[in-house]
């Protein structure tokens, strides 16, 4: 037994090699494929630990996401909420320093961040990619808002609708900050939640969409299934760096996969849907009936609505999957033409993505 | 989202409502049948927090251990070794402060506890049912064992085997506690280690028979499964409170979940599997067969090895389920004795249970 | 290998034995506990074989319910429809003939049963616990329903919503039936589908409601789990025999368990429920607060929704667990009424069952 | 309902619409990556239905194999063993036929085989690629094996430690077989079972290995895992059709997966391996020590002994994950040479495949 345990995470590792045949700390990718032009990076960008009012030591953050096949996290304990402040004193920056030397052994991405905490309204923000987070323990709202950005730092407002329409509207103060370029994002989805109002207003006012945990107790996860995993960001970066990612969230380039969904602009989720789901070669044609296998490559189970009344009315394609569907056809068609919905890629609240499969006779 | 969370039991309850599709924590009970005269009793007596070397907030430790079946542990963060004490400063009773309310919520039963660590040999120590951990912090080993024992507690020597055979071996020291009656048990498996010589000594020196788990980072299993559960104690109380849980563990009346079998002394074993295996009434007789059900009401896939030659050479008995065995036997005989070895309900190292069956014609 | 292989259900057993450690065919048990003067017995009376249009041999459907933890069952070739008669031709009593050995070795239930099928309107009935099925391969539908009556055979109507409502209609022939007594029950569910209307003509017209699996491919499920099971009938019998199978159905003693929920009349789930849902002994109360734990000893994962406003508006209980639930109560209450809609135990289309527990204060 | 149910793969398919939110039939691949130079087809060919001792409809083991991963399949019926013969009589193609249609439908190859059953010794063999079974049904056991071989078939001895080493011994008629070349594979594994001495012969008198499943009774497997799929041929063809299938099987270019290990000739392992385990880019190196990641890219559990004394005594890479490995060296070191054994990959018996990594400093 690891006695002397250094709780790091590879104090974390030493526990696992117990538990496995062998020595070795295990990951499962994630399947989304890369989109053309940037590669698909998954990422959580809200969490606490013992620092503010979490329930687990900075390290377990990076040994469970790892672990999740993320690619990229942020801490983002609360500047003023410290429940534990009497076991724990507060210091800002701690629970990043804690995190960033496990990080970079197994070559997680890290950035530094914090959460700016008032009641609701204005609510709650991420200052992400700060680089001192002490200055932002400020009263002065604004002010706080302001040395984030100062810092360079991607700020998002969080759970906006939590605690109901009515706390999480829109007032004047988040007028003040998109104003001047302090808010550049929204949480569309937290957790279990998903909140419609935030995903309008980022349609309408040019916020990149995010979607994230905010954990704080242990994330019992093994690894990411379809039926069972973190709300997380697709982050459609230039590469796997922390610039890239920075870049593409201020560009707006992400979607989110909360539930059984995935939401995002349509701009991004029609090259993924195609990238993710392709037609098997050689449908065998017979008389009047097509079989057609369609291979879905991503951690979703698709499913599709038809639009008009060629093929089945509803198909789901499962995960990592091959699903073959019988399709009627006339006997002397050509080509087979599927207009379909995929309803579990949203464009905007509860309206999925148009998609359409063309299948030729040969 | 459970945003000003208190992180204790029922913040992590918090959570988990939101990953639910309602409200409430959910707890799958531990399959093991009491023995005549007594309640078997899951317990864990060794376990860490952030307070010493572990990951977890106390509040974690409650929530797993009644989420997994458990009916009483102990905390028991090292009194010597601090390495996170920059951050959370040394205090030798607050782990178990902070999780005793929680416990009380959920009526799991909690022992105040500690660890005296002194370099192996001669080793770690648990005192368990402390009263004030403070006075254990000294630097005289045995004077250390010396308050524990006055205030009542149980003491054992954890992982003997941990560092190799050479550094647990048996010290002027073990034989000094022992003739002060200040030692009263010896972990037989911690973790995923099981040590051979500790079995020894506990038959030899009557020693109770402890396992547990000496976690130190979360535990991610959502419920005790067969194939993936916590090593644990079955204690067989005369009543389920932590005074009769003592009293059990000072009278030696234990034995140890640990991977695929069950560990203990005879006496407590052969009525654990007489109440575990049960013959299904009204086997049914052909002429030259008999088909004969048995149900395993325990969590343990027992495996059993015949003695003799009549009967399958092996047999085994999934967990919490029905096995139907065909037996052949000469169409005169009145009845079928069986007699079997279960081969991993362990008497003494290696060493499986003798058991026997008689099966009548009717 | 078994390579001269003796298909039936001990030939089934025999390659399992390759697939497990050792010698054994294991049988997991279905949990729903007995109610007052009853047995509570799993039962699916609706399959099919080669001797029809199923895929498998008769042995398949002992092996693979006794194997789920089924009581009683019953095969029911189509006597009308024998797409394989080319290969295997007509014998309407040979399926059961070759399932009934292999069923007395494990002590599973087995009736003589048989479809009658006619094209929609009028449907298919089963007729089950036949004495001799040739004698209903007579062209005449009235003739063949009389012939199964006077056989003294439980006869209900299958699937009666399975091509629409326009066909599945009440007509004539179907009130001549009833009439006579020769229609005793309708299939409520028949593996995914769940009908409507039979629900309501089963109450207004007084039939016993059934669910089957109507299954003609083999049933890959080990065992029964609360996501993913057999739809079948709860049979509250007066002992587990064939007698007091068909008894209880005469009576109309039944439920079904189908998907996520379990449908029958409300003096059939009522003390069902209360055997199923139990508060554990001593809630903790605290001044405001009181910690309740409700163990579900069935498995069904119950959905509650609250009526009036004491407690959280919605409870799941998760199937063989114990949930904690945290509920507000006044500083001087002595007593906490909860008043709650069991939503998915139905007694009518879409309509829970109430259900009402009492928390006295010590 | 699918009442009027033709019993053909669509007919399975048909079913499975009901237990699955909408239309269409699931196929999981079978994660092995191709060789330089060759596809790795996943191939089952030994399996039996209700045409001779099975219990199944040919088109279950259709829908079985292709819904699991497989590529390619046979069904070996016996000529001689017709245990069903009153209810089903005796046709030898009549089992491929009935498959050949829906295998067409969903792009699952399938060579028409036949099963040449004699006691043991001289055993039972495979004849698959024949073009009439008819003519196999001769006494002359040696007339059947080279008519067999007149028809263009590949022909394998199956099982032969089935009945022990004695009965499984080789005779003056296996020479005649192997001196006509009318016999080109063994089956090192069937089932559950291995066979060292078939092992050991293949490697000595150069034929084929082979590892099927003699299936008779329905396959509950939804998918293939890790930890429990089909014993499997990998057959390294030029393209994925049957005359290249046939061509790899003469050629010998096979491996087997069976249980928790691949055996073949280390010809095939070497290569396979390579392409199996990949060293991600970019470890991390600090002073003393090195974090190396592995990716394994199958579907085993590949465990790994060291040679020498560099790195982890043992290491376990789990199938189609990544492993990260903390290895220690010196500060000057410039590289890390890795030598290992794959213990679980066997080029003969019980012996591993060695393998090596450089990992440079960069």
């Amino acid at each position: 037994m690891a006695k002397w345990k250094i709780t790091s995470f590879l104090a974390v590792a030493g526990l696992l090699f117990l538990l496995q045949p062998a020595f070795g700390q295990t990951r499962y990718e994630i399947d989304f494929p890369n989109v053309p032009g940037y590669v698909t990076l998954k990422c959580d960008f809200h969490m606490h630990t013992v620092f503010s009012d979490g329930s687990v030591w900075p390290g377990v953050r990076v040994a469970e996401t790892w672990r999740q096949g993320l690619d990229a996290i942020a801490i983002t304990d609360h500047i003023e909420y410290q429940p534990h402040k009497d076991d724990v004193p507060t210091k800002h920056n701690r629970s990043h320093e804690l995190a960033t030397g496990a990080a970079g052994d197994c070559d997680l991405l890290i950035a530094r961040a914090a959460e700016i905490t008032r009641d609701t309204p204005p609510g709650h923000f991420n200052a992400i990619f700060t680089t001192d987070n002490e200055p932002l323990d400020t009263p002065d709202f604004v002010e706080a808002m302001k040395r984030a950005n100062e810092q360079g730092a991607f700020v998002f407002w969080n759970h906006q609708g939590w605690k109901g329409e009515d706390k999480g509207r829109w007032m004047e103060v988040h007028t003040t900050l998109l104003d001047n370029k302090w808010l550049q994002g929204m949480e569309v989805c937290n957790g279990s939640e998903y909140y419609p109002t935030a995903h309008k207003w980022c349609l309408e006012k040019g916020l990149t969409m995010l979607g994230n945990t905010d954990i704080h107790d242990p994330d019992l996860r093994k690894r990411s299934e379809p039926g069972d995993h973190r709300t997380m960001n697709l982050v459609f970066a230039k590469e796997r760096s922390l610039p890239a990612v920075k870049e593409a969230l201020m560009e707006g380039r992400t979607a989110v996969w909360y539930n059984d969904r995935v939401i995002g602009r349509k701009e991004w989720l029609e090259p993924l849907f195609k990238e993710c789901v392709k037609v098997v070669p050689s449908p065998v044609w017979r008389e009047k009936t097509v079989f057609v296998q369609f291979h879905n490559d991503c951690d979703v189970d698709i499913r599709l609505q038809r639009i008009g009344n060629v093929g089945p009315e509803q198909v789901t394609l499962p995960a990592m999957a091959t699903t073959l569907v019988k399709i009627g056809v006339a006997p002397d068609a050509k080509s087979l033409p599927l207009s379909y919905t995929a309803t579990n890629f949203w464009i905007a609240p509860d309206t999925g993505l148009p998609v359409a499969f063309e299948i030729l006779r040969p």
